[in-house]
């Protein structure tokens, strides 16, 4: 009864799992820049404070992009850059021979192009999310990270915020037992942002406007996912098999534009695809769920809730950190206790550079901590945090959950892009 | 592409719609109790503080629980309440003629064979929840309910806890806009509970294990449900439409048993059916959407979540109250201003009677006011707070929630109970 008309391509001769890849260490580590907004922009600023890096190329479409992009440069006393203008110079920047690593963060369906290209381009990649849009996209990327023996790492930075990090190494510790059900989401009033173009224009607009006309489901799932993915080792010994996804019709989007720019603004003609709250359920494997939810329509307070109900015990994040364990269900501990506890499961990875992250990027430490992590395995020749098979999971839930919505929400079937090999890595494993 | 195998009964000619039901005042209610448990031992406490209200008939098969009760009636200087013991002296009491309400707080099956036998003999009923365990059985209780033209008030207790009658209030008002998603659940550890035998025995044995060992699905949906069917509206204006149900694997319950009861008790044999997790989320006419979850098997602090997500505001009670309005989306209100808005927007029955049932019942006001409602509705000769129709809809998901995860989460369609007349009623009005 589960809907699969996805066609799961088979592996070209040429391929081989890149499950657990390792490269040669890069000591120092060249950066190619594709796309200079606002995430990237903040990249870059980052970069400034790690060693062995540089800022080798710097591309955008927008001229105010790159000069904003080469002040920072300029401001920490770093080699100059080359830039890269126009249409397809991206291409240009991915050919050069002296770039170890092509950093993408544009919209949304440039990704994969951008990222197959420099992979077969001999480069490592590093994508923002979502790594792709499609579950075509989504075999790309494994399909040439596994002709290439490239690292293709998808940028989902909330994996490496302090509490998912800390409760997943309490996770990790069995504090929780087995986590049989897990929730995260993407619940955000994005409404002012996305009108405002805060975003970024493309293809004559507003780029974001016009997915969320064009499409239903879930378009951004990857924040609240990752970190349960990991938690539930996902494709390290268990796999997602299937969804079911049910979105609200679409309101808030359009009622916010007639609101602040009038009943007969262009904002206000829009007729979105996108339902206001999107709920998925995913099976896995092993017999447990997930649920993650996506709202950005709507005037609700942040949150990715970050929920883990284990055989053993319970935490979620939002709308409020709580813990609660066996035998005292009711018992939510205090904040003494929960900090107390938070300190003692402290992640390493917030214990090696936690500190230097947040003197760097304050609340955005997680962004710091991803990059740090980037480069480290890059530069030991380690396996990378998240993998290619993860961008694809991740990212494939773009599209099957709106297949799932389109057809009265119906179990759809997550494809198995390890190809049969998610037994064989025995948990999530940090390297290092 | 919606599954929809269950048969929706015509009508028969001698029936006719009880929306809106009004019957006969009745200026001194006499009860008849069926099941004298844990929750009818006290609703009998309750009784006690209500004016022209006796409790002619007391019926269980444990002799004990009826001496309990008879107690109670000594106390308070009551007149004495014929007994009724054995298998079918139930009936018995049903077929009385000096009695106009029969109250059922015995377990889950034989909920609807005595509703619908007490409908037939003429009575009024108020029925514990859920008021059935199949959609066969929610369509006899309408049928029944619109042949006899009786009440039949499923006793949905959570309807009347003070959060949730004054975010009623604020909805039907107004305060959260347009409400597109809301959630609620039933997230109790229940473990100890059902395993000590608190709930009764039944059919020679626990009659909730042996449930949860026969059956899947989201046994017990009515709590969260409830009070977010009357937010939405359902059947006054718009109306479930389908759901997909989906559960985790069996685990919490036979490790608890193993841990508790040693690894070879009786107790730890058990092959449960019943999921740990159960998630469905439902789709209404009108495009909104509803989660529920359900979980008696792990250790979580208790939770019905009770969340609405409006165009114009958003509140949750669990794990903690909280508002935020728009357009200060993030900003969620303090513990001074969340008090001053419930105080303002005090739901009428909490003014009425909010005093009383708190100085009665403690924590448990929410039960005193129910009872309290019923029975003023029934003096008053107005129409029930909850129709038969709320009972079936609500408690049509035990078994349609059940058919969707023995499905891969199928879409599986809810009844329209009223048979087309969901419209008719705009919105719910409390009468009084």
């Amino acid at each position: 009864m589960i809907y699969n008309t996805l066609e799961s391509p088979s592996a070209s001769s040429g391929q081989k799992s890149v499950l657990g890849l390792t490269c040669e260490p890069i000591q120092y580590v060249r950066i190619g820049m594709i796309g200079l907004g606002v995430r990237a922009i903040r990249a870059v600023q980052r970069f400034m404070y790690m060693e062995n890096v540089e800022i080798s190329g710097l591309c955008d479409i927008v001229p105010l992009n790159v000069i904003q992009a080469r002040e920072i440069l300029i401001k920490y006393n770093k080699p100059e850059a080359k830039e890269y203008l126009g249409e397809e110079a991206w291409k240009t920047l991915c050919e050069r021979e002296d770039i170890d690593l092509i950093y993408i963060c544009t919209d949304w369906e440039t990704h994969t192009p951008m990222a197959t290209y420099a992979m077969e381009c001999g480069k490592h990649v590093a994508v923002e999310v979502p790594a792709a849009t499609t579950v075509s996209e989504c075999w790309k990327l494994v399909d040439t990270a596994e002709k290439t023996q490239r690292h293709c790492m998808m940028l989902e930075n909330c994996c490496y915020d302090a509490f998912e990090l800390t409760t997943l190494n309490m996770a990790q510790q069995g504090l929780f037992g087995e986590i049989l059900h897990a929730e995260g989401a993407y619940i955000h009033d994005l409404r002012e942002r996305i009108l405002s173009n805060e975003f970024g224009m493309r293809r004559g607009g507003n780029w974001q406007t016009q997915y969320n006309i064009e499409h239903t489901g879930n378009p951004y799932p990857t924040h609240g996912l990752g970190p349960i993915c990991q938690v539930l080792n996902i494709h390290r010994g268990d796999k997602m098999n299937h969804l079911v996804s049910m979105s609200t019709k679409s309101v808030g989007m359009t009622l916010y534009a007639r609101e602040v720019y009038g009943q007969d603004s262009p904002d206000a003609q829009y007729k979105y695809c996108l339902g206001d709250m999107n709920n998925t359920l995913i099976y896995t494997e092993k017999g447990k769920t997930i649920l993650i939810q996506h709202d950005i329509f709507n005037p609700r307070p942040y949150s990715r809730i970050h929920l883990l109900n284990g055989t053993n015990g319970y935490t979620q994040k939002y709308p409020v950190k709580q813990f609660a364990f066996y035998p005292n269900s009711d018992y939510v501990l205090s904040v003494e206790e929960m900090n107390e506890l938070l300190e003692k499961y402290k992640h390493p990875f917030l214990r090696d550079i936690g500190e230097k992250a947040e003197a760097v990027c304050g609340e955005r430490a997680r962004d710091f901590i991803m990059d740090y992590r980037l480069i480290y395995c890059l530069q030991n020749g380690l396996p990378l945090d998240q993998d290619v098979y993860d961008a694809a999971e991740w990212s494939s839930l773009v599209e099957l959950t709106e297949i799932s919505v389109k057809n009265s929400n119906i179990p759809v079937q997550i494809p198995d892009f390890t190809r049969g090999k998610w037994q064989e890595l025995k948990g999530l494993n940090f390297a290092g």
